[in-house]
């Protein structure tokens, strides 16, 4: 451990302004898991929506790394997160994907938990053995606008401290009252940093996102493509965000920017900008796509995009919203799962239809895990060197600033 | 070297009693491999039956781990067991699972050996080459009724030794004079040490092994499913066990007990109890399978289990028997051989079925193949630790405790 | 590092003569990791014929370990190598196999660079950015009668130093006018040095290669089946070769042998023998295969064979040419790549057939392939030792020491 850190300190010194990581950091298997321990474990990370689960005892397994999580609700009709571990010899419990059930019963041993995750029975036991010593062992959780977050450290970050900026971006949409519309898991062979890297930049949209740039204006793309400060000012584009701002004032919307002013161990943005060209939706037309959601009750015309943590992303029309959990799996692995949330009215094939709402962000992520993966293929290369950055890859390099801090101060300190 | 015997100094005295093996122990390559070498490596272990190699030149390979084993009967009828490494360049010899040869005739360099491996022919070799000091190496082989031992060790511990209590239970079953009706292969992604936990107790076969359960009563799964001394004693099946003993002893048949009664390098049990409920043979219906073997000359109503050490089993009623093979092949990843044993004149589709006999242990070591799966999964997880055993775990425990004294006795020994 | 380093001399010292190498060499992924750097790396290696890419734009990939290589013709006609490495974040250009482009653009971000490697454009960029500073980085290259020789060193020695004593051979067979007629690649699952020992001996040759022995005398394989000074002197094929070689002399044909005389960074050989049993070309029925090549006038019945490194061979008929490439992919894995050269003019179907020319080395090829993985799955026992060497293996036992010298040198070198 010693070794790692080590060498870590001397890889950190040595990045430099305005170039991307070093290929260690894209390769290693130590900084992987060094990386899981200190940036992934300590993130308030949504995993699903509560509409998943609609019933008492309807479950979901999330499958991050090494660990899998039970997500269940419970005979209160509250949400549970659990370790998918029996206290006992340490057996999965959950052994399918999804499903509904009375209890937990571990398929070994019967060992059987309840809902709320209390060791209800287990058999030919010792006399001195206590029951309620060996419940299934939670995973950090908190709901907000049927958003499920986990986090996987001991010493969790406070989550209203976290998710206090974002509220009002996320309330808007009114996702609490929302349901998913369509799942999609996209496996990519490439390191964490990588897929992320490639969400932190809109300078491959131009290359690489034909379908994209069809929806987004070149002003917008230009400098909000990766989120606000990401890219050069557009002055067109500043007037057009002046006018909308003034329209949704006007409407009554909530409207604006967040961003972390100063170094925080969370890294969250948001902002609410507007379509162009008469665009109300993130759809191929243009056109909406579903019923309103939350508090619209007429389209204006806006976009309302939120990065929780880096392992989040929300994109959000005023009827649809299209939300990303990025899943770190081996050194050079990361899973990307897509879900789309529709009003909880809404009718599918009445008032909305899957293709029309996931064209946009199915067809981008097909082509971001091409891209992120043949990136992945180059920087095994032993004459990959990080090159310098554009204007456009102001994202990233903030990414990677945050991303460095946080490595470094959990340099001898203790894990999870 | 001096590392993993430091960690696993402290991992071993880091143990708990009466809670299995930290997480390590389960996932750890280095310890795999210390496994095997001090563990795997130092055993008897039976790995097949004379009656697949009928006649001269018939030959079967075993892969463990790394190694492949021939097993060949020679002109004079003996059998022989070499690695699979031709002296000259190492190349495999034989390249197939099993077959028929006149002679061990390397396919690279046509190095010829005879079937007591001395070299008969290596063409192009220097004046000074002696033929006598490059015979294939042999690998410590012993047969007991038709039982095919092997070690790997280079000093193998005495056979005789290790045979002497457990001949009068084999013997009785006249496995020499029988055949082999079945063999199947069952691959588990899972460690060695969690496949053999699992057969080290039957708390599990309740939840997990209906037909098991199906043919033994409640009260001998209890007292004696993994053993004499694994569970809790049952009045009810000490009295069934007293009364059949007797009966047993009229019938001239041996009956008993055999386990080490103090720290051993040998790690065997023996026993004979009685099935239950009037049946004869461990079939689903209870009724004889084939004909009787052995010493037999009528159904005693008995069982025979036998385990000569963690990687074998022997589970004999009078009429067939059922023999385990449990090898290592990588830290995730074990193969379990299952071999039916019928007596030499039973013949197929008049005395016995296949599917009768295999019946049970076929279902059950299928869903012993999952369990064990799943319990290596959660075993992976950083939320995993060793929890309290059960009273019907004491094989379990046993089984540790002797594992690690073995491991710690091996610590700063040579190996092999 | 050191701990490598300490290791290999100690392997290097326990090294016995006419003995291979012991297991570690072909097993470790740090020994292979130390090969690739200081073996494969500093020698000149060809991975293709000029004839491949004819026309301007023209490329083709080849991938050695990590690297990916891209070779492609410019505009105007030269042949270039880059790494296949865009210098902004590492991505690959080319993602495809072969074909043909005007510019290589990067998929990811569209930094566009000329078929000469400058950087054509990348867009917004910083003002004080420098586009001649971000050229693809360029693979040593050489081409010498159209076939494309690559060196991955930052010195690379000198390739006319390199090529001098083997021009007279090549040259005489028109290789620079002459076109791929097939390609065939073949994965192997063993370490390279496994491979090219199997191609250093013809020990193997007559237990493992009847068509090889069809179509050579037992005389020439004895002799020169690995090469000149490889195996026992035959009085019988001296004479022969003395015949013919006056007999060329008459004809005005090239003739003669070429090894290294002493140590050298280098490792090659060449010779011109004669077919025996009048036979004209390496076909099956021994008949001409397609139209002469080179200075060839009329069939002299000889036959040529190169090795300009260990990581190639020629072998080359009057009137078609086998040519092989090894490239180490991991420690346990090797690709031989055979490309069949025919003269520019010879017409598929009218002047040759591709089975016929590729019938002996394809057969040989998947034969070796088989041999060489059976041999390595033998050096992975814990009971694989190297054994004597016979008077057919010298070219092997060459190989190794001259393989171990160069390691030798390399430690507390720096590396490429």
């Amino acid at each position: 451990m010693n070794n790692i850190n080590s060498e870590l300190t001397r890889l950190i010194e040595n990045q430099k302004d305005n170039f991307p990581l070093e290929q260690k950091f894209f390769t290693d298997k130590q900084i992987f898991e060094e990386d899981f321990k200190h940036i992934f474990s300590n993130q308030w990370v949504f995993i699903g929506h509560i509409s998943r689960i609609p019933n008492k005892g309807d479950f979901f397994i999330t499958e991050i790394a090494n660990e899998s999580i039970i997500v269940v609700r419970d005979r209160g009709g509250d949400i549970n997160c659990f370790y998918n571990v029996c206290r006992h010899r340490g057996s999965h419990i959950c052994t399918k994907t999804e499903g509904s059930l009375r209890k937990l019963v571990c398929p070994y041993h019967a060992w059987t938990y309840n809902l709320d995750g209390s060791l209800s029975n287990a058999s030919m036991m010792d006399d001195n053995f206590k029951k309620e010593e060996w419940s299934l062992i939670k995973c950090n959780k908190n709901i907000f606008e049927g958003l499920i977050f986990i986090n996987l450290s001991n010493k969790p970050s406070d989550f209203n401290e976290f998710i206090s900026p974002l509220k009002p971006f996320i309330s808007l949409h009114g996702l609490g009252k929302s349901k998913i519309a369509l799942r999609k898991v996209y496996e990519i062979e490439g390191n964490w940093k990588l897929a992320l890297d490639n969400f932190h930049e809109c300078y491959h949209c131009h290359p690489s996102h034909p379908e994209y740039c069809d929806v987004h204006s070149k002003d917008y793309i230009q400098s909000y493509g990766a989120g606000s400060n990401t890219g050069p000012e557009s002055l067109s584009f500043k007037i057009l965000l002046n006018d909308w701002n003034k329209k949704v004032d006007k409407l009554g919307y909530f409207r604006g920017e967040y961003s972390e002013n100063k170094f925080s161990n969370f890294y969250r943005s948001a902002e609410r900008t507007p379509f162009s060209g008469g665009r109300l939706s993130e759809t191929k037309s243009g056109e909406p796509a579903s019923k309103l959601m939350g508090k619209f009750k007429e389209y204006d015309g806006g976009y309302t995009t939120i990065g929780p943590s880096p392992f989040n992303s929300l994109i959000m029309s005023n009827d649809f919203a299209t939300c990303f959990t990025f899943l770190p799996k081996e050194t050079l692995k990361t899973v990307v799962e897509l879900m789309w949330l529709v009003d909880e009215s809404a009718i599918e094939g009445v008032d909305y239809e899957k293709d029309n709402i996931s064209w946009l962000w199915h067809e981008t992520t097909l082509a971001d895990k091409r891209i992120i993966e043949d990136n992945q293929k180059g920087v095994l290369s032993k004459e990959y060197s990080p090159g310098p950055l554009s204007k456009m890859e102001i994202g990233l390099e903030k990414f990677k600033n945050w991303y460095l801090e946080i490595l470094k101060k959990s340099i001898n300190q203790p894990s999870y």
